[in-house]
C-alpha cells in the first residue's frame, strides 16, 4: 500500500506517537488544578505551547490550541471580524481558500457582511495587487492561505501581508498545508494550523493572534479557551511539529524531486493529461493532474485496487457532487482529477510503481467509458449531442467523439444538465484548441456551443 | 498519591488506552475518503458511534461527537435556541448548572434573549414545579444537569423532562457527571456528555439531538460537523464508556459505601464542618463538605502535601476569586470547601488514610489563621469588626471570635469588602444558630449585622 494523500491527513509521526503515549500517563489531569497531577499537566501544556510558538515564530501568549484546524479558522475569522466591527464588515478571501475559510465567508455574507473573492491565475496563485485592489476603507479582515491544499501552489503571503499592513488591515493566514515546512514569512496578523496535517494527532489545531490585533472571541465565555484541554494530543502535536521541522529541509528536496518526476512523466505516459498548479512556487510533496475522458471516482477506485491512496478534486467523488472550487477558480480541467500528496519518507520506488501503473489504469477507465479514438465519418455543419442525464465525463467524451464529424468552422451543440460540464467543456476546448462559443439555456439543461477550429 | 478529583477529570481507563493505541495505527486517515485507509477509519468511526449511541440510549443518527463537553453544551444550546427562534427567546436553566451552560445563558441574554434561573433547595436539587412555574409561551429551551458536578446531587431529570414535554419545550440535559453510571431516563430532547469524565481521553464530547427536535446548527457550515474527526480519541471514548458501564453497577455500590463513610465520619472527626449536597439522591463517588475558619486554597495545598488531590468550590482557589455559584445557590457555607470525587477503583484504605489525615490538616490551617477557641471576655451591646481588606475566611473568623463578647440580643457589625462574606456570614449564622440581621452599605465595603441569640 502506498498512501499518497498526506494533504488530507498525514500518518502519525513516530515522535507524536511516543509523546502521546507518555502524556497519556502524565497529562490527563486538569491543568488548572493546584494538586500535583494538575501542576504536571500544566507544565506539559506550557512546554507544548512554547515549542509550538517557537516553530510558528510567535510569542507564547499569542498562540492558543484549538480542537481542530477548522475550528482555528472559524474562530479566528469570527473573532477578527468582531474585533474590527467598527471599521466595517468587508472581508477579503482568495477564491482558492480551504472550505473552512469560504464557509466562514458565506456565514459573514449571510449575516449582512460583504465579501470580495480575489481571483487566481491558471497556476492557482493570487497576485498581491488583487488584494490591493480589493482593500476598502471598511475592510475588516483579509485571508490568504500559505499554500493551496489541492494543487500545492504557494501564495505570495509576505507580499500580501505587506499590502494589508500598509492599509492597516489584518491578514489571517491559513497555514495548514505549509506549517510542516517552515514558518510563514511576512507581517501577518493571525495564523491557523492543523496538527494532523504535519503528522500530529487529530483533535488539535492552533490559532495565533498577534499582539495588538483587535480580536473579540465569539460564542459563550469559556475560561479555558475551547473546553477542557486535549492535553496528550497537544503535547504530541507540538513534539511532532518540532520533529518534522528538524527533517524539513532535507525531506523537502527529496519530495520535490519525486513530485517533479511525476509532473514530467505523467504527460509523457498518459495522453490528454493536464498537470495543474504552479510548476515552481509549490509545496514539495503535492502534484495534481487531470485526465480527459475519465471520471474521478472510478479512477480513485482503480488506483486503490492497485494499492495507491490518492485524492481527487473531480466531481463524482465521495463527499461532493460539484467539482473542486479550486480547479474551477483556476479555470483548469477538473475531469479525472488526481491529487498525489506524498507523506514524508515516501520511497522513490513507490513513486516509480505509481508511474508504471497509472497509464494502464487511465486507459482502462477510458475504454470502459467508451472514450474517443480519432476516426471521422459523415460531416454536417452542425451536430447536436444529447448528453442530458449523463454525468461527467460522458458529455465531454461525446463531444470529443463527434467534433471530427463536423467540418472546420462547424458547430457542435452539447446538451447537458451536469454542472461539471460548464467547467469541463471550456477546459477541453482550451486543451484541444477548439473554440468555445458559449452556452445557451435549453428546454432541459444547458446547450454548450463548440466550433471546430482545426 | 490518592487522586480524589474524578469529577474534574478521570484517569484514562485501561480500555481507552488500549483502544487509542490500536486506532492510532488504524484510524488516522480521513474517514470521508474512498481508499482503504479512509474506509477503515470510517468503519471505526461508525462502530464508535454505534457503541456510544447504545450506551446513551439513542439512535446512531441522533448522536454526534464534538471536540469537548463544553463544545457539546455550547453548540447544543445555540442550535436548539436557533431552531425554536420563532417560538420565542426564553431559556430556562437551573442555578447550579455547569459554567458551560451558564455561559451560554449569559451570551443568550447579552444577545437579547431572556433567561430564568430555577432555584435549588439546600441539598442542591431543583423541584420539577420550579420548571413548571418558569415555563412561558415563548420558552425555546430548558436545561438541566443530570447530576451536580460539585456536590453530586442527582436532579429529577425524568420528571422535569415530562413537565417540559407536556409544554412542548425541549429539555437539554448536561449528563457529563452521570453518563458513566447509566443512561439518562425520561423524555429529554438533547443531551451533552464529556469523555474525560468517564475515563475516556480529552478532546471528545458528545451531543445527542433527538429526531424531531428543531435544531439549527450555528456558525459556519462544516460538512464534517466539527472539523476533522478526532478518530483515535473517539474510538477510545466509546470503548471506555462501554467498559465503565459494564463495571458501573458493582462499582456504584462500592463507591457509595466509601462516600457514605466520609459523609458520616468527617463531622465526627472535624469540628465546625457542614457536609453539603443531597444525602440520598446523589452520585456514588462525590462527597462535599465545608470547614469553617479555613481557606480553601491553603487546605488544598496541605492535602496535596499529604498526598491527596481534591478540588474546592471555595473562593481563593486557583482559577477564580468568587465562591462557587453552586454553593451560593444552595445557600451553604463555601468556606474551606472540599470536594472529594473518587475515581472508579479507589481503595478503601485510601479513604481511611484521608479520614486519618484530614482533622490534623484542618486544625493546622485553623491554627495558622488564628481561628477562635471558645473564650469570652468583655461584653458590650454592640461590637464592630473591621475586616476590610481581609480575604475569606478572616471576616468569619473575626466574627466568631467576638460573638461571645456581646450579650445575648447584642449585635456584631462586620465590615468586609470580600464578596465571599455575603455568602459565608449568613451561612455561619445558620450553622451557629445566630440571627443574621442583614447587610448595610458602608463607607467602604459592606456591613453585615449579626445578632447573638444564644
Amino acid at each position: 500500500m502506498s498512501y499518497f494523500d498526506a494533504a488530507s491527513s498525514a500518518p502519525l509521526h513516530p515522535v507524536a506517537r511516543q509523546a502521546l503515549l507518555a502524556s497519556l500517563d502524565e497529562g490527563w489531569a486538569d491543568p488548572s488544578r493546584l494538586y500535583r497531577e494538575g501542576r504536571r499537566a500544566r507544565m506539559l501544556l506550557d512546554a507544548a505551547r512554547e515549542a509550538a510558538a517557537e516553530a510558528v515564530g510567535c510569542r507564547v501568549d499569542e498562540l492558543r490550541f484549538t480542537p481542530s484546524g477548522t475550528h482555528a479558522v472559524h474562530s479566528g475569522i469570527a473573532g477578527a471580524l468582531a474585533g474590527r466591527r467598527r471599521v466595517g464588515r468587508h472581508l477579503i478571501v482568495s477564491a482558492v481558500e480551504h472550505s473552512s475559510v469560504l464557509h466562514s465567508a458565506e456565514l459573514h455574507e449571510k449575516e449582512g457582511g460583504s465579501v470580495t473573492q480575489v481571483t487566481v491565475d491558471r497556476g492557482g496563485r493570487v497576485v498581491p495587487s488583487g488584494y490591493a485592489d480589493a482593500l476598502r476603507p471598511d475592510t475588516a479582515l483579509a485571508c490568504l492561505q500559505s499554500a493551496n491544499h489541492e494543487v500545492g501552489t504557494e501564495q505570495p503571503v509576505a507580499e500580501v501581508a505587506e499590502v494589508c499592513r500598509a492599509a492597516g488591515v489584518p491578514l489571517l493566514v491559513d497555514a495548514a498545508q505549509s506549517l510542516a515546512w517552515g514558518p510563514v514569512e511576512g507581517p501577518w496578523s493571525l495564523l491557523a494550523g492543523s496538527a494532523h496535517k504535519w503528522g500530529g494527532p487529530a483533535g488539535v489545531g492552533l490559532l495565533v493572534v498577534r499582539k495588538g490585533v483587535r480580536f473579540a472571541a465569539q460564542g459563550p465565555v469559556d475560561e479555558r479557551g475551547y473546553g477542557f484541554e486535549n492535553l496528550p494530543a497537544i503535547v504530541a502535536a507540538a513534539a511532532s511539529l518540532r520533529a518534522v521541522r528538524a527533517e524539513a529541509a532535507q525531506e523537502a528536496v527529496r519530495l520535490r524531486e519525486l513530485t517533479e518526476r511525476i509532473r514530467a512523466r505523467v504527460p509523457e505516459l498518459v495522453a490528454d493529461v493536464e498537470v495543474v498548479g504552479d510548476p515552481e512556487r509549490r509545496l514539495p510533496g503535492i502534484v495534481t493532474f487531470s485526465c480527459l475522458y475519465v471520471d474521478g471516482e472510478t479512477l480513485l477506485h482503480e488506483l486503490d485496487r492497485e494499492g495507491f491512496s490518492v485524492s481527487s478534486g473531480s466531481s463524482c467523488t465521495s463527499s461532493t457532487l460539484t467539482p473542486s472550487h479550486v480547479l474551477k477558480a483556476m479555470g483548469v480541467l477538473s475531469e479525472g482529477n488526481v491529487r498525489v500528496s506524498l507523506p514524508a519518507g515516501t520511497a522513490a520506488e513507490d513513486v516509480e510503481r505509481f508511474l508504471a501503473v497509472l497509464p494502464g489504469v487511465v486507459n482502462g477507465v477510458r475504454e470502459k467509458l467508451g472514450a474517443p479514438t480519432p476516426t471521422a465519418v459523415v460531416r454536417a455543419d452542425e451536430l447536436l449531442v444529447d448528453a442530458l442525464g449523463k454525468r461527467c465525463p460522458i458529455p465531454v467524451i461525446e463531444l470529443a467523439k463527434v467534433i471530427g464529424d463536423v467540418p472546420v468552422g462547424g458547430l457542435v451543440r452539447v446538451l447537458s444538465d451536469d454542472e461539471a460540464a460548464r467547467l469541463d467543456i471550456p477546459a477541453w476546448c482550451e486543451m484541444r484548441e477548439q473554440e468555445y462559443v458559449g452556452e445557451e439555456p435549453a428546454d432541459k439543461g444547458t446547450a454548450y456551443l463548440v466550433r471546430r477550429t482545426s
